[in-house]
């Protein structure tokens, strides 16, 4: 094999397929980066759980192939001065890299026994911008767990009926909900897509407006394809969490309050409060007023702000992390909570639902009030 | 206790104290700011070895004495709104900080028992720009080490003789020194600054070219003073190492390169150099040619790069990383670098001699050549 390309472009490609790569593994293969010249310069790295495969723009002078320790390649491409790149590999699998007057000598492998991507069969394609995407992993991701005994937690429901798209995730806590339109309409959709894929694809999606996203779906895996790159990841097997009983619309209690201050005193407030003891911060609903209080061995705060209510008045206790993660990631200057009682999962929405995210309350004895 | 402050300003006091609180002691106090507020409000922190003390604006209440815990304090003031702050104590001293609608309540300590900073006598006053001081650290800083056995070397010598500074550091394989031209004429200061003092100035140091430091000496401290701060350090016992013998200026060769394209090309040969087996980079000088090699277990690479050299051709081996930490902070676009033969020092100089970088070379056997 033979073939020049510019190193910058080759670096973006390797970048890329980086993410693939596997960090922990009995098997060397599974380190390295697949680059084979055919038709095109393509680049595959898979940790069989997920699969990333990009082309470089560049000259072939030597069709061939070749497997080369990832890490080692990404460092030696990164420090490169910034030119034509060329690399040949001789029968030994020795790879040659050359670029202006340094010449780096490094070891590859035949090839032959890294595993091929899964063919995905090409059939409902739907299609969306890179932006969405990457916005919907964002304000969905944090509620995903990884946790042996519940392996669906770690994953993200994506439910298509029709020309709307529901993403979920969800802990013993909360659920995240943001729901997207479609341009087209579908058939019914619903898989479980792992959460390790979901956050790779956001890391390398550029994520404009105009550029688009594919998305196809068989029973066991789905493929991203973008620009000139592709995603296999397999899928979660099992049924999603029913989660429509927790999605009242029903509230005693509804306020309206600015987004950023009721995020900077959840964290300010959150200051006193240890990993590990688990105080609730408790707030206090009270006509046009909410009141904020934590009171922990470290010290104690207190913080008034200003609400509109509807509705009856309530006294409510919360992991403050569980709120913050939820109001960090809602673009709305006001935001809207439902609250039942006490006891009941609030939830944060807009009217027209394209967020939800439910939070249950933490049990506050009558001595916490 | 009571005063009034900006939250901005209150910051970034609490800030530059935090530097000389103590991350690991089992004296509570040292864990602590103190704040005062008699003619003024002072922040002062100690951890023994080095105290800072600084000011911050603001209209004193009632005077007063607090110790407060340093990272909980600096954690919410650092959260508050960007507002006017009102601290104030009561008899149980605890300190209760209000911030527009936001309360917070903590306990402190008397204060009594907080060491006080060492008085430094104000003799000689050597006086330097900001920009000096913080540039002569970061070009030195990197050739101290921590080590028990020899003390010493965790600090660097500053050596005034009439208008001259003299700024060394060394460890086991190298010397860094920085020679800076002072305004005034002193009469011999020879003292060893903690390498951690000179870290945590040039942290807080703002470093402007037209900002002042002041600093002072004594037999046993050394006092920095600018702006409304003041950090008093501890200077390190006994007598520097003689390095005279090894400043020669003699040579059998000298090659004139280009900083970067030197820099980057070690940089990339160090990549097929693990920590832990000590390869060497060769470097073959061959009239105005050197030309860079590195062979591993992880690969191998040579680069040809362009010099102008003055004397005998060499072969000769090195450490790539003393190499780099040199060039790293030298800002000229060419360098000169002086050998005497395979087993010698080389050494970087400009021609005023403003820096002088000595570095050890690594013994190569002919069988690596």
């Amino acid at each position: 094999m033979k073939i020049t390309c510019s190193k910058s472009e080759l670096l973006s490609s390797v970048n890329i397929v980086m993410k693939a790569v596997s960090n922990k593994t009995t098997l060397p293969i599974l380190e390295c980066i697949l680059m084979e010249s055919n038709d095109a310069i393509k680049l595959t790295a898979t940790d069989m759980e997920l699969g990333i495969e990009t082309y470089v723009n560049g000259t072939i002078l030597e069709p061939g192939k070749i497997a080369i320790d990832a890490k080692l390649f990404f460092e030696i491409i990164r420090k490169l001065p910034d030119s034509e790149v060329t690399i040949e590999t001789n029968e030994n699998y020795q790879a040659v890299i050359k670029c202006e007057k340094s010449k780096f000598t490094i070891s590859g492998k035949s090839g032959d026994d890294f595993s091929l991507l899964p063919e995905v069969e090409r059939n409902q394609k739907v299609h969306l911008s890179q932006f969405t995407v990457k916005e919907f992993i964002r304000q969905t991701i944090f509620s995903t767990v990884e946790n042996e005994s519940t392996k669906l937690m770690s994953g993200e429901l994506f439910e298509i009926e029709g020309n709307h798209l529901k993403v979920v995730s969800l802990d013993g806590h909360r659920i995240s909900i943001r729901n997207v339109e479609l341009k087209e309409s579908y058939d019914l959709i619903k898989v479980v897509v792992p959460g390790k894929t979901l956050n790779d694809v956001s890391k390398i999606l550029p994520g404009g407006v105009e550029d688009d996203v594919d998305i196809y779906f068989t029973d066991k895996h789905i493929l991203f394809e973008f620009d000139d790159t592709k995603v296999v990841s397999r899928l979660l097997e099992g049924e999603y969490y029913k989660i429509n009983q927790m999605l009242t619309n029903d509230y005693e209690t509804k306020i309206n309050i600015n987004k950023k201050e009721f995020l900077d005193c959840i964290d300010r407030a959150s200051l006193l409060i240890k990993e590990s003891d688990r105080k609730p911060i408790i707030i206090y609903i009270n006509n046009n007023e909410m009141t904020l209080k934590i009171d922990s061995a470290i010290g104690s705060m207190n913080e008034e702000l200003e609400i509109h209510k509807e509705g009856k008045d309530l006294i409510i206790g919360f992991n403050p992390k569980l709120l913050m993660d939820a109001l960090r990631v809602i673009d709305d200057e006001e935001v809207q909570v439902y609250f039942m009682n006490q006891k009941a999962p609030c939830y944060i929405k807009d009217n027209d639902e394209t967020y939800r995210y439910v939070v249950l309350p933490v049990n506050i004895s009558t001595t916490n009030v």
